[in-house]
């Protein structure tokens, strides 16, 4: 009835396939590999009760009055601390405070990308960023990925192929760091490679990085950011997976010009970023609670990432393949590519087991034969059997088109 | 340095003028009828100190953790009882919950407005409102108010105007209650009138509602939004002003096929709201917490409108005129044409006085020689002296215009 109404925007906008699957996965019997969000066993509740109490008292206006629109002092200055940790080195008005990091997505989106416009992207990549850039029309370009991160000389080529045709990239968006869904992070070397990219080809890179303080092994990579001389680079930040999502809290850091476009468009998205989870996360920072949760989180999230590894190993058929992440909440599992991993999902669920398909992080018709398991959900003792459960319903499927195409031949 | 690569969204987003004059305001020997917030002094800091506690130890993963982007059944229930009560039947599936009604303006313009699309508003209209709709570069065609708002004859003719050229306005907004900045308020039978034409065109409208329950005398107005029957009109609706604006939460209503576009359009744009804001404030609601605290400020703000109404009568010159508003926070002064606020804004801010220039709520170049005063800021005992101190700045400028007046003469 309202079709007409809807802007060009709307109507291009498509509904996560991944949000369609999980109320199917929330049956207390199914062992879920689905949902990429943070394990409730390990929310710093008793932490957020005890300083929220406190910082009504003291901070009274700060918690429940509007904030400015860039985010409230304490927290950016905090940020800056936090990026600098991270070889990072900014000042205040290189911070902007988002309503989480989809914002940041969405508002670099807003201001920058026009209908048509080219963003390259890592395939597979976040369904969240591919869609903030389609709901602007970007017309996305996708880039293929091995074991160290997006295959920059392809990247080039790309680049070299539209700079023939007078075109440039608005920019190249990137997870650098445990990749959602395949869980891979770019080389240290690729990195640096990038960045030279981004200026010799006069195109921006947008650097998404939930998930690189929860390392589990070897040495942290540089931020991409942290090669940026001349601004090319955008940094989003977010507290939702080292700290608690339900306050919403990211970050953007960019060069000033941008985060001053950046305000002016958030001034009208959504005036500013709630300001009891601004104080409550800076003040959780600066009291050292959120560096202890992080620690206790890379404990937590280890022992999943092994025993996922460990039981992929032990049941998974030969004829599959997986990443092995160095940190963050997935792996990726590709099968023979007469498997299509929707209808295994079917059965997988019938068999009490569930995951996402691998064609939700494609803009076009790829990952069919691929699925993404997260190990941030199911309880450590669950999650051999889960990866059993979904072992049996592969191996089921293998041996049924192993048959027809006996029979076939 | 970056221009070449902004959109031509971006390109054309505006600062607001109130936002950059806010922080001459902030001097303490300023009293300030600016800043259109809810005022400290009443914040109900206690029982929102009880209720959180409460809830991290109730609901944990209800405060802390994501939400469904639509909101959160208990707040979306809670919507339903609370629309119930302004004549307004709907279902939680009618119900979208927002980072604050300025996401819902946000969204609703994201689905609906593609660049040059006619929009028609009140003129003078809400800042944010307006930078809604440029942000996605909508045409606005502004409409002229009078006693009983939005003057309905001169709409029909603009839409009359429009068909004969086959164009349909997306929308007409409006904010029927104690409009921001005039204080003015939609007859009931303009109202009426406004969804039949709204039927009769074609076009839908958007009611912003943030002040409505916030009426210091006379008997309410039924909302715009019950009086459709077809699902032509968008209400929003905010916590901000009636409890608190800390923790954004707001809510579109509509007809169940445009809150589904706007789930989808929300997904992108930040995923969900704030879980610890929906869980308290839906649990305030329920408890009764958020009735008590509109009657407490429906006294405490009565108060301050009287007094300025008073202080106005008694100060200003014969030559201004204002509105009397029956709720909200704001009154409209007009000056002589020849004066003009951005220069007398400029003076009083010398004697320690500010409010917010009158163009800013225009699109064209309207609003010079008004202004908008809130009450809700300044401490009761100030009101009179800042209006006495804003009386003799105006008066200053009325003899020395009337003086280059004699002078030409």
């Amino acid at each position: 009835m309202f079709e007409k109404y809807f802007s060009k925007n709307a109507q291009q906008m498509q509904g996560s396939e991944i949000r369609e699957f999980f109320k199917l996965t929330e049956k207390p019997e199914v062992i879920s590999f689905a949902g990429g969000f943070p394990n409730k066993a390990c929310l710093p509740t008793k932490e957020v009760e005890e300083i929220s109490s406190r910082l009504l008292v003291e901070a009274e206006e700060g918690m429940l009055q509007y904030s400015p629109t860039e985010g409230q002092e304490m927290l950016r200055k905090y940020i800056v601390k936090f990026m600098a940790k991270k070889g990072i080195d900014i000042e205040v008005d290189n911070v902007l405070i988002t309503s989480g990091s989809q914002q940041g997505l969405d508002l670099v989106s807003k201001i920058f990308v026009d209908p048509g416009d080219k963003i390259l992207t890592e395939a597979p990549s976040y369904v969240g960023g591919l869609g903030a850039i389609r709901n602007y029309q970007g017309d996305i370009i996708s880039i293929a990925v091995d074991d160290d991160g997006i295959k920059v000389d392809i990247l080039e080529q790309k680049l070299k192929d539209l700079a023939s045709k007078g075109k440039t990239p608005k920019f190249i968006y990137l997870i650098a760091d445990f990749n959602n869904p395949t869980g891979l992070t770019i080389s240290k070397k690729r990195r640096k490679r990038l960045v030279e990219l981004a200026e010799k080809y006069g195109v921006l890179i947008l650097e998404d990085d939930p998930y690189s303080k929860l390392r589990y092994n070897g040495i942290d990579e540089p931020a991409i950011k942290s090669f940026d001389k001349e601004g090319h680079v955008i940094y989003l930040g977010s507290f939702s997976k080292i700290f608690i999502p339900g306050v919403r809290i990211g970050w953007v850091v960019a060069h000033k010009e941008i985060i001053q476009k950046l305000i002016l468009a958030k001034q009208s998205t959504d005036l500013c970023t709630n300001s009891f989870g601004q104080r409550l996360i800076a003040t959780c920072g600066e009291e050292g609670i959120i560096d202890k949760q992080i620690e206790k989180l890379q404990e937590f999230y280890r022992k999943k990432r092994d025993k996922t590894l460990e039981s992929l190993a032990k049941h998974f058929p030969i004829e599959a393949s997986w990443t092995e992440p160095d940190g963050g909440f997935y792996t990726w599992v590709e099968l023979p590519s007469n498997l299509n991993s929707k209808e295994i999902l079917v059965k997988a669920i019938d068999n009490n087991v569930a995951f996402v398909t691998g064609s939700a992080f494609y803009v076009d018709d790829q990952g069919n034969n691929a699925f993404r398991l997260s190990f941030s959900q199911p309880d450590i003792d669950k999650i051999e059997e889960g990866i059993y459960r979904l072992s049996k319903t592969i191996k089921r499927e293998l041996v049924k088109k192993n048959e027809i195409q006996k029979h076939i031949g």
